[in-house]
């Protein structure tokens, strides 16, 4: 495909979640939840926070993509997300995983990787050292940000997809995609979006709001990293900090139309 | 009473609970923990935030009203909600009940009938599917979002009120608010409530803070959702989003005075 | 040392953050974690949220502060908090305490005073009446807000930083900071920091990063409340109300440079 009909469509995909209002069900930590459930909100979807084992299974039931995020990891949350996992497998409903931490502590290395092994997940969405780590190259991390990783992003993006047989996403100043086959950068984005907490994991709800619409995970993911990142370009611009950076990045989502994510879009590809 | 008299009344409750401060208890949910306490504190009332069964006795003894709150429901907190609960009837402290997600799974309905049977709860807050499921009447929910209930609000709102004893509020672009006996709607607010997470549990958070100054709840209903309706509309006729409008909104609580509730309110009543 | 020379190195302390970009590793409660990790990245460090046991020897061991607040206490996070704290102990890691309510139920109370027994605690934070109960002074609380206390600030703080043998810091309109033979007060701040959530337990999280690149904890506790403080009364002069506060504190911490700092300082000493 042309790479500008394939931007376009892309870019069609935001406006088909306003008008279709999926629900996401997370899964996911206490620092960002609020954060999420409004990028959630600001993307035109329904967001749900559901963690008791009691009840995941019922509510992925409902949901047009399950986010897992492992950020304030306790093992009983583990068990929810497996439940809610094998049920949205059996559904045929779209999972993503964030990584948060791995490779900072065993519990967070491990249960990323005993997810990606009991589950079958759609989208992969780390930093380069949280995906080094799990496809085991040597990779630095300070709690839960990446210092470095022995490889090259796109290399490391290409071979955690091949490796655990679906679509990886490495966010950062470039962010790279790849399903194993197709390799895509999206240049957009700003150094404020670095500056406020949950800014990866806000990618990885956006990232499950395209999902829920779209079945070419590739593409999904590709759109939403381009959503962030000029929506972060646009809050930045009229931001004089952190704090009113992350009041305007939901304003910005909120008032994004496909038009504009075609003009600032930095979205490039190799193969 | 004269309406004009009652509404002269009620927008002097205000005042009350900023010469007061009363302790507003919340076993809450963990999204909007943040926003609930931030929307305490702009009332001029006192927040405090805990769930541990170990000390929730003691902590609601101190408390001016008690707020309840499914949203992130495991069952340990029930546990803990009916501690709490039992201690405040025993102590006639009032509490408010929100169902989040009542009719989304199970657990959450069942969770509210129980805590609406074993408890004596002064109010109960939800939007209109939400106490549909409650007094089953055939209702559709996604998520923790309402879509569909098969009877008009007012007549949904008047019968969930005799069915469970207690004042009955249910949100959305007009609010309807009964005792079993006398019916109010408030017709203020602003779509833009409806983009944040959240802005139906600072609703109940509200009705609280009233509770703790005025023992008729359904005025203390009334009046906190004239509060939260007219906040709002401030909020967005400066706000570029959901973002901005989040952060207005605290400021508009904050700034509201009697004058400008008389002058906004768009209350109404029915027998 | 002379004064302007000790403050001089003080506002130096800020761009050691910076620099040396430390992690601190919060053990905190569920209404601020969003907050304080933003407070964190604001100030130019890192944060991380771990609270599991499984999980938090190793998370510390990469800290270079380890933050404890029981804000939202339950019994299995005070066994993370003594893992968390034993470890750091042993790495000579240095920890501050948030009592976040003790005096209002026994079980923070005990709690609280379990850590500083079992724990080397380096800095001690939170407000007159926390403090009060902590060394049995007769104290009123509401919830989690001071109301009273029976002993003077200044002989408070000096009191408990001789009994817990810790720096010890007191906050409030004039903030009081001793580390049992010196006493320091801070005068900057502004009313709006009280009419936000987690003011002082974002305070503690500014201490905690100073913590991290300097050993003297009474130096550490001083430089962090002078720029809690200093980064108040920027934000308040350009707030309209406690939601446009929150966002404009964030951005004043993270524009704040040593300059800014010595203008507004009204640090005093006595001994």
């Amino acid at each position: 495909m042309h790479k500008d009909t394939f931007i376009q469509q892309l870019v069609h995909l935001l406006p088909r979640i306003r008008a279709q209002k999926p629900l996401l069900h997370h899964i996911t930590n206490q620092v960002v939840m609020n954060d999420t459930a409004n990028m959630t909100l600001a993307l035109g979807a329904l967001p749900v926070m559901a963690h008791a084992s009691e009840e995941v299974e019922e509510m992925v039931s409902q949901a047009g993509a399950l986010v897992l995020n492992i950020g304030t990891l306790v093992p009983a949350q583990i068990e929810a997300m497996l439940r809610a996992g094998k049920r949205a497998n059996a559904l045929d409903i779209p999972i993503i995983l964030d990584p948060v931490g791995a490779g900072a502590t065993r519990l967070r290395t491990e249960s990323a990787l005993r997810l990606l092994s009991e589950l079958k997940i759609t989208v992969l969405r780390g930093n380069a050292a949280e995906i080094g780590t799990l496809i085991g190259v040597e990779s630095e991390t300070r709690g839960v940000e990446s210092i470095s990783v022995a490889v090259e992003r796109p290399v490391l993006v290409q071979q955690a997809a091949r490796m655990f047989g679906c679509t990886v996403a490495i966010t950062g100043a470039q962010d790279v995609i790849s399903n194993g086959e197709r390799l895509a950068t999206v240049g957009n984005g700003h150094p404020l979006l670095a500056s406020i907490t949950g800014s990866g994991c806000m990618a990885t709800t956006v990232i499950g709001a395209f999902l829920a619409v779209e079945r070419d995970a590739w593409q999904a993911a590709i759109a939403g990293l381009l959503v962030m990142g000029v929506a972060g370009e646009q809050a930045a611009s009229t931001a004089a900090g952190p704090g009113t950076f992350r009041a305007h990045l939901f304003d910005a989502v909120a008032a994004l139309e496909p038009e504009a994510l075609l003009q600032a879009q930095k979205v490039s590809f190799a193969s």
